[in-house]
């Protein structure tokens, strides 16, 4: 191969060079800052385990979206880590085994095989946090909260909020005595969001016209917080805990507006992420001109379950690489420059870096000067005192 | 597979959970903003590439501890990233293509199919600097005292500072025109430190009587500084770039001893670790109770090569998890508890926060309390006003 072809990065590998790779690193400070000031507490999940523990509960999304890589030691199959979440809630069930709720949050690089149309490049750097152990209302509340607390720290205007309840479809499904294959062909048809296709779909499988009407509403429902009186009407005769997850949804929207008055809720009935996953609310947090969303999350019990616990669990991730975009990235040209020898030199360049300076020292025969490397002053040296100077 | 089994992590593969994550934390912080302080820009490199420009010019070492990867997009392979230097010496080359001196410092996961005797686990968090593009001692010394530095700031006391030159060996082996095959059984045996197998391959390889005893002397000379007095009496007779090496060995020793006088010195002139990797000067920083080196580095140059760019390069690295033990982990227990419910309690916890206070409020039907959540305080209403308050 050539020299050219050789740094080429895999598609979706992406490097982040100076200055952006800081701007990342202040709002990973940002961010981590915040959680812990919410009682979240960090942790670091290995970068690749065994297979089995790494993929137990989350669905075949994720099987696809991971490495696989052979553990020389073991023989084993292991996968580096396409998704932190599924790790952190094996580190709650079974490496913590706190009792009550327990707050975690984490920073870390993953690895996806392929990029999906809801994600961006296969090397994110995924932040997030999850709440395990806390089945109320109260938590996802917290949970939507810290995910807007996230966004506007990150410098994102004009939130769009995008809410869902997999438990709508999910308590349709039970009632309508569906088999798996229809079942995942109506999912599919919801997933396209095709009403011609739908329809097709539930004349098939759904024998009752109540059921197979509100199969049909699912497709409709989508739009502003007036969705969710439609929806109550649509559902009046539907099971008890489509009511349930309508009011969750009600609360919900609630708590999010009287702290976020600015953000624009916009509710999706029929959204269906996640959905080997997900047990409750979902959402997704949109800002205009990114076609992908900024945090996602949602409600998973029982992830835990195949762990030896199940827990209730809520939480949501984002990609810190997308997030740091949100902000311009400007670093400062406040750095100082000192000459490369001198008397003292060497010490009072310590001093003025011990009292937080950055500053650069030239290298004996160096060509590039301060422009180079963002400084805007100079050490130089006056009656034997070393003086910091603005550069004009 | 039980339950049992199916959490344990493959060997190596550590997660790390609280308050461990966060002193790792707290110290990427501290040796990030270090280096920033020196003029180091942070870069981050894709966790993976494609495995011909991971492991160009990097010897056989790191093509053994690299996890392969097939790029389901491409058919090539790639590997994971097991060492971030060959990674940043890319970006210096090309991505950067910055004249003059290059200061750029890292701090990320990276993963490794074997862990041999000189690493800790398989998942290191690796932290550390390159500087490009100078090929003079005084980069080899700033990088010595940023290494010393970052121990500093970890908490190490005690640092051993070992120093050796790949030059010596180098000159030595172009001088006794040795083959290929020679030079590995040299290699070998000085790597075994043995000193009967030294004299063995040395008296089948190295005709000329005064070559074959500097041979003999490398396998002799380790031990504090007089070493290097030594060194000039067995090597008077050397190539022109021993005496070289040797004076830049004294001269750095030297620029250690004036910033660093508590630091313990000692020279290995037959170290040869990272042999086809390193062109000059090599350390390794111990710390007594830990049998791996805490820091290493030295002399690459030329490793853009193949990259389109020969640089000047020196530098080292650390890994996190090792240096975040050397300090005690003792997470403050100043959290402040608060009620589930209570009228304003959602401002007052906010606001709380605002101030950087850790606030953990408590879930309608939470079981756990105060102590299990690091809260020495207490947030309670009276007289329609909520007041922090001492815990007893």
């Amino acid at each position: 191969m050539t020299i050219a072809d050789r740094w080429l990065l895999p598609d979706g590998m992406d490097e982040v060079l100076p200055p952006q790779a800081s701007r990342m690193e202040e709002l990973r400070r940002t961010l981590l800052d915040l959680y812990h000031r919410w009682g979240y507490d960090q942790v670091m999940p290995p970068p690749a385990e065994f297979l089995d523990s790494l993929l137990t509960g989350t669905g075949s999304d994720l099987a696809l979206q991971t490495f696989k890589l052979t553990d020389q030691l073991t023989g084993r199959m292991m996968g580096v880590s396409a998704d932190v979440t599924p790790q952190v809630a094996r580190m709650d069930a079974h490496s913590l085994k706190r009792q009550g709720p327990v707050r975690l949050c984490y920073c870390t690089n993953v690895l996806r095989a392929t990029a999906d149309q809801h994600q961006g490049g296969r090397s994110p750097v995924q932040v997030g946090v999850e709440l395990f152990g806390h089945a109320g209302r109260e938590a996802d509340l917290e949970i939507l909260h810290l995910a807007l607390a996230s966004l506007a720290a990150a410098g994102a205007n004009e939130v769009h909020l995008a809410l869902g309840h997999i438990g709508i479809y999910r308590s349709l499904v039970q009632a309508a005595e569906l088999s798996h294959d229809q079942e995942r062909a109506l999912f599919e048809a919801l997933e396209l969001k095709s009403p011609g296709e739908l329809a097709a779909r539930v004349g098939e499988s759904v024998a009752d016209p109540a059921l197979a009407e509100m199969f049909m509403a699912l497709g409709r429902l989508h739009g502003g917080p007036d969705v969710l009186d439609a929806a109550r009407d649509a559902f009046a005769e539907a099971p008890a805990a489509v009511a349930a997850a309508l009011d969750q949804l009600s609360a919900l929207h609630e708590g999010v507006m009287a702290a976020h008055p600015e953000v624009e809720a916009y509710f999706d009935l029929g959204e269906l992420r996640g959905y080997e996953y997900h047990t409750g609310m979902m959402f997704a947090a949109y800002v205009p001109g990114y076609g992908q969303a900024l945090a996602k999350g949602g409600r998973y019990d029982d992830t835990g379950r195949a762990f030896g616990r199940a827990r209730p669990a809520t939480g949501y991730s984002m990609d810190l690489k997308l997030l740091a975009t949100l902000a311009p990235c400007e670093p400062p040209d406040d750095g100082i420059w000192a000459p490369a020898e001198g008397d003292g030199v060497r010490d009072a360049v310590m001093a003025l870096r011990e009292r937080g300076e950055r500053v650069v020292q030239a290298l004996p025969g160096q060509r590039t000067g301060p422009d180079e490397h963002r400084c805007s002053r100079e050490l130089v040296q006056r009656d034997g005192q070393w003086h910091v100077v603005e550069l004009s």
